[in-house]
């Protein structure tokens, strides 16, 4: 192997669970950079029409931004000086500018502070990246909709703590993971619609850019200067918040939480998968793919990989999730001392890791293998003993013995005696419990509670929610 | 010392953060048993009308639990049992209800499971403890509101990575925190809004219940059973959830992640507090009170206690944070194997937190001395030099050697050499620029940008909020 | 329920991890509460042999303290107004020795401050609950090892990725466990061995105590003051620090890791049995206890509860060791203003989790029930295919269609067709391949590797652990 | 900007705290994949004296990996199949070492498992990043012991909680970062000393490898595989483990907590700088350097970055630890479904904090400016009253009332009233107190306690140490 001038790069090496994802481009390096600069040119042609540009500038650093390719290896290096990138690219992109236009273009960065630009960035980023999710989210949650009527009244086994409790329906089971998924993503998709612009000057006041509309004459400064940031926000498509939020995080850690949720509901289904589609339960499959999860030293594996890496994230997640609430209870005076600069890596790697659970998620969710017959064998484990709390409160009174001699016999039928169907027979005369009666009570369908009719409610709960943000 | 039968008892010994607030014994161990044992009277109180409980069984019940001060010590012993301490809390009560009543009440916990009542009465000392949180939260961003007007526009200096940057206000610094509150109050206050029941029976399909009042030939079970949670939600002033949530559990990440971004609030105005009131920079100072931050060794110190314990909270609580989002991603099956005990003491440790911090910051708030005196000396410590932003944007053009000269006149004033403005006079021809143009140059209050207005706003933004939430 | 003098108390009710563990006791707030006094006892006595305190002194302070048992309730709150709470302990402490003795103590806290006590209050109680887990933790390997040797040769399947991949056996698995609850307890031992005592007064120097005796005539006060601090030291059984460490944080960040170290051990074994105890799986069930783990509603449900309990451990530990990591990053100036605070209830919690971890897994661990026969069983799951790395290995080549003709007949095999046995007799002439050398190579207990002999020398190796450390 | 086949590289652009370290290439992704395949051929030559490979394998593997130039992106993109590079890695590996010897490598990765190659890449970056952090470490702690013997008597003011509390020396508190920098290379080095080979095939018995030495008719298989492997360890510089360690972790979490030990020791110093070089303290500034810290928008400004990125390291490094403890915990079955990938980016991270956070002390550290002058105009704030604490031991009993007086005196002082000193010669009869022995009391540089011999000892133990790594 060479050494190669990127050989600092990190393309997803060690993180399969987003590296191809789409989400990773839209987080990488040069999408942040073109971020940057993308925002540096709009606030130049947010200028144009109070005078302060003119539409030869804009057009200029549009060219100067689409002929150039920034060398990131030496931005990332030099960006260490000021403690930000922004400082070097900036630097770059007013030599470009000048070099272009023949003179200093005054409109570029007017007013602005590295922290206005940066944050602004990133959360172009963050929706960039978050729309990503949540459009995997939302078709992984309609294939779920859809497997959840399918296998509506398909019985199952649910358990607690590990172990049998009683049956509900596959539908129900898929339904509960297809609710968490919409929720998470009404979450994400409203801490992306609130995302705000950072725009404040060098302590949040632009005063810089005030006083230079003074200095122009300008009747209104504080107005002018206002309607300028509003209309960068506009062209940016992002809210005008009531003030800069240097120090003020709550953007940042409420998009965070979203994308932890969305995490958190992804990692619930992945784990349930990985439980049952260990073999000895095998009640699920993941989809199969060529050369998805197969092991060529041990050509009888088939790996759930999807969801091992869905499961990575979420335990990758809580502790990014950690660092960007504390920054914001550290992010002391007018702009921070460190804070500031924890959020960034977390946040990058909450986004990837929201974004590769998401698709992840919906590969899985609209490939998803299930086997309603094998679910029934499995639920048929403990024989009738599964319905033992419905014995209990059924048969408890007029059972001889009463409840605690049902106890005795589920726990013999359990440990390889008599089956607790024979051995309720022979203790409840005929009279008491006719067979038909005997049987419905052991039938698991019968058993079901609202399952069946929930799993219609919360179906057609997801499709009202779908049309309600749509 | 003698051993006490408290012995292992924590009463917040080790923290002093939270260990006088109202928050304490709304989140002790005996609000909890007692949320516990109201959960399961409003229980049976809500099937009286259905007619599966009578009403002297709920009198029987309420009499029993306030004559009753269970052992908390020897139930939390019991507690490992069975992983929760419901089991044997339950078993206690039936025994005393049996007592009371000569015979079992059938109504009691009927159809319900261990986590359909511990997840309730986590929800109901979470209100109860957010909204201790949210009362002192509101009463100290009032009292920022009214610093804030009253320190409108008195100059101080902004800091940016520690170091002076520009001039803005006090009044503006302290609107920044007041809407910092004001957010983390409207979040806190919508999680806890929202806060759900939780009632599903041991797999959350309610098939106990409904299975009971099918056999009781109810014509509608289903419709039943769900009029009977609903009537339970009612009771208890909590939300119906669209399902059980025993595995989706993001009303309580939700609940966290404004408890959390509660106290990164408050953190950030203590962080602030700690620097401003460090006494080579004294611009604020802890409210006086008999006995609070003196040394008795060192009776020259005044601790500024309530904010370390601010930011004791805000380093404590992304810990906290981060276990309740990992413990939803590992929520497997229909009810989980340890994830779902892994919140129960982060959840109760995020409320602490958050109240005992919101109780701080409304002391601190109420009572935080100002001194704008001292602020304004603090921003002349690198004299002129500190409006060289401005002086930049001005006179860059004007000055012989332009910018650069500048530069060599700001680090020449900084490091003892001449002040400023003589050198800039001596640069700068008087036609170029009068006396009073340059003393008004020279004016840090003529360079606050939006500071005085914004502050305005804000507050104004601050009352229409209260209007809104009263 | 009535209020009670308790009613902000906590006891476990949250926590049935550690509830009923002895680490209990020894963590809580009287256990604290007594550390404190006792160092204050015994730095009194360590002052006699110069002449700074009186036997009576001492006498006087051990009555005391055995006499008093302090409202810790009110000292908790009384903390809040110094933000520790040995001020207020420390003045009633004062108060009722001067009542004793008829007038002051000099030598009570002489030259030190609340840090120095209640640190090395800290160091004393993370002693106790920590040797208290080692036992436990020595306890459980010590089973673990005979269980190895009792199974060295019984196969089991081992699985990667949730998946069947080739077998061990069951001694190996254990054995693995062993290694790790050994290599816990080393690093746990060695990290309680070398806390040590902090003594340095306000600011870390002893410059009141070298004062002290620099004014009563000492010819060398230094030397005085530090035998001083090592005669403390040696009454605590302390180690003596190079110097005092109250923004050094190691040796508290050392322990924690040590502590996290052996949460996770417990929390691998435990998962393991969480999987293992599936009913489906069924190869080991945790110890029969009366009332534990089983369900009153559903009489047929066995719960892990041990297992369930270790494996929250293990999820909660994270959170609390990263808060003593971020705080001893952020322990500014001579003595820090909320980072230390902010370690105290973190490094107790991890104390109480490993110490219920360590407990629970010695149960478990003692009372582990193992079903070789039915790991065969599932070991037989796949049939031969369990041995197709061996199988592409050893007949790879002289198989007609090689490799690639083995992968079909394996997944031919896995789908329901022709058995992998029969299916290779059919393609490879008996001359090529005996029946007798087919069914060697067929046979899982031949293709074991290491495991039986490694389970050997991991046994041997854990008893020559023990006696080193013994 | 064009698009890129490296668009979605990350170079450090977010993260300045360690983009321009050396520990940037030592852990990027082609530091990594070198790694992978270094193992890969060291493995072929290990197996060349045991007959199992020639020495021409290993030179086509040396010759294949010198040649080529993986490319990285696309690697990561099918590394999500298996969820792990090596995979798609080793399989293109294999074809070239095909084509380049016209046949299959029969040596290449023989019997070993993705694990054995990808933790021991780990082990090995881990070692090659921990090393460089570990050169600078000392490099820093070096610096300090110079400065702390320059500075050995200089009068400074300690403080605690924020506060002025009593004198010490400028040396003392530079030597108390040494330590805590010593301390923490100590444990540094320590772990990476001890870092393992992992090599255990499939599930950690070397199953396959020692079935082929049996089936080439070696006498001890387990015997030579196991020589192997310790020829494999000799080779890398690693240690052998006494079993595989696939699902116990601890030797990743004990560097991990090393890594974080160190980030929280330079996090210290670095929040400690921050503090210190606030302009209204300015008893210290970070190194001159050009370009560094400055701001082109506010000439005045000099930011202290290097501090700001280190105390970054320390607020993002606790996450990261979390995870991999966590993960350790949740490593089941032989092999885990998802803990396993969760440490490699978190324990990545890591290394870079640490080795950038290392890089920046190193340099902060070599080019501290320690302004002794100003540290004493500091100390003078409070004028007396910093002496208090000794003021009320030494004249506590003489002073006409007492203790109580002094405070009021204090306080006086304080608030703007009489100074201490003569307010005490007003109170206090000559004959009591003589002026000379009054200007004594009053004297910071004759209550400094051990600080000026306490450097001595500790720059003492810090060569010492030296001595013994050396």
């Amino acid at each position: 192997m060479h050494p190669s001038p990127f050989s600092a790069a990190e393309l997803g090496l060690l993180s399969p669970g987003w590296a191809s994802s789409g989400a990773t481009i839209l987080t990488g390096d040069a999408a942040l950079t073109r971020a940057l600069l993308v925002i540096e040119r709009e606030w130049i042609a947010a200028q144009v029409d109070a005078g302060l540009a003119t539409d030869a500038d804009t057009q200029s650093a549009a060219a100067v931004i689409d002929e150039w390719e920034p060398d990131l290896a030496q931005l990332a290096a030099r960006g260490a000086d000021g403690a930000n990138v922004l400082i070097p690219l900036l630097a770059d992109f007013r030599a470009r500018l000048m070099a272009a236009t023949g003179g200093p273009v005054a409109a570029l960065h007017r007013g602005a502070t590295s922290q206005d630009v940066i944050d602004t960035a990133l959360v172009l980023v963050t929706r960039a990246a978050g729309e990503d999710a949540l459009t995997d989210l939302r078709a992984a949650s309609e294939a779920l909709a859809g497997l959840a009527e399918r296998h509506r009244g398909d019985v199952c086994i649910a358990r607690s703590l590990t172990q049998h409790a009683l049956p509900i329906t596959i539908g129900h089971r898929v339904a509960r993971w297809m609710v968490a998924l919409d929720d998470a993503a009404e979450a994400l998709e409203g801490a992306l619609a609130s995302l705000p612009l950072q725009w404040g000057g060098a302590v949040g006041t632009l005063a810089s850019l005030t006083d230079t509309l003074r200095s122009r004459g300008d009747a209104d400064p504080e107005g002018t200067a206002r309607a300028l940031v509003t209309e960068l926000a506009r062209r940016l498509g992002l809210a005008v918040p009531p003030t800069a939020w240097h120090t003020r995080r709550s953007p940042l850690t409420r998009a965070a939480a979203a994308l932890a949720e969305t995490i958190a509901a992804c990692g619930k289904l992945a784990s349930d998968v990985l439980i049952l589609a260990r073999p000895e339960i095998a009640e699920l499959a993941e989809p199969h793919a060529p050369g998805k999860g197969t092991s060529s030293a041990m050509p009888h594996k088939r790996n759930p990989v999807l969801s091992v890496l869905i499961k990575e994230a979420a335990l990758e997640a809580p502790g990014h999730l950690s660092t960007l609430f504390l920054a914001a209870g550290q992010a002391v005076d007018e702009r921070p001392d460190g804070a500031w600069h924890a959020e960034w890596q977390a946040l990058r790697s909450l986004l990837r890791l929201a974004a590769g659970a998401a698709a992840k998620t919906r590969e899985l969710a609209e490939g998803l293998r299930v086997f309603p017959q094998r679910s029934l064998e499995v639920a048929a484990l403990f024989g009738d003993a599964i319905l033992s709390e419905r014995l209990a409160a059924r048969l408890g009174q007029q059972l001889p013995g009463g409840k605690a001699r049902l106890e005795e016999l589920v726990a013999a039928s359990l440990d390889g005696g008599t089956p607790l169907r024979p051995a309720l027979r022979a203790e409840l005369p005929a009279e008491s419990l006719s067979d038909e009666a005997l049987d419905e009570l052991l039938d698991p369908s019968g058993y079901l509670g609202l399952a069946p009719t929930e799993v219609d409610a919360l179906v057609a709960l997801h499709h009202a929610r779908k049309d309600t943000t749509a």
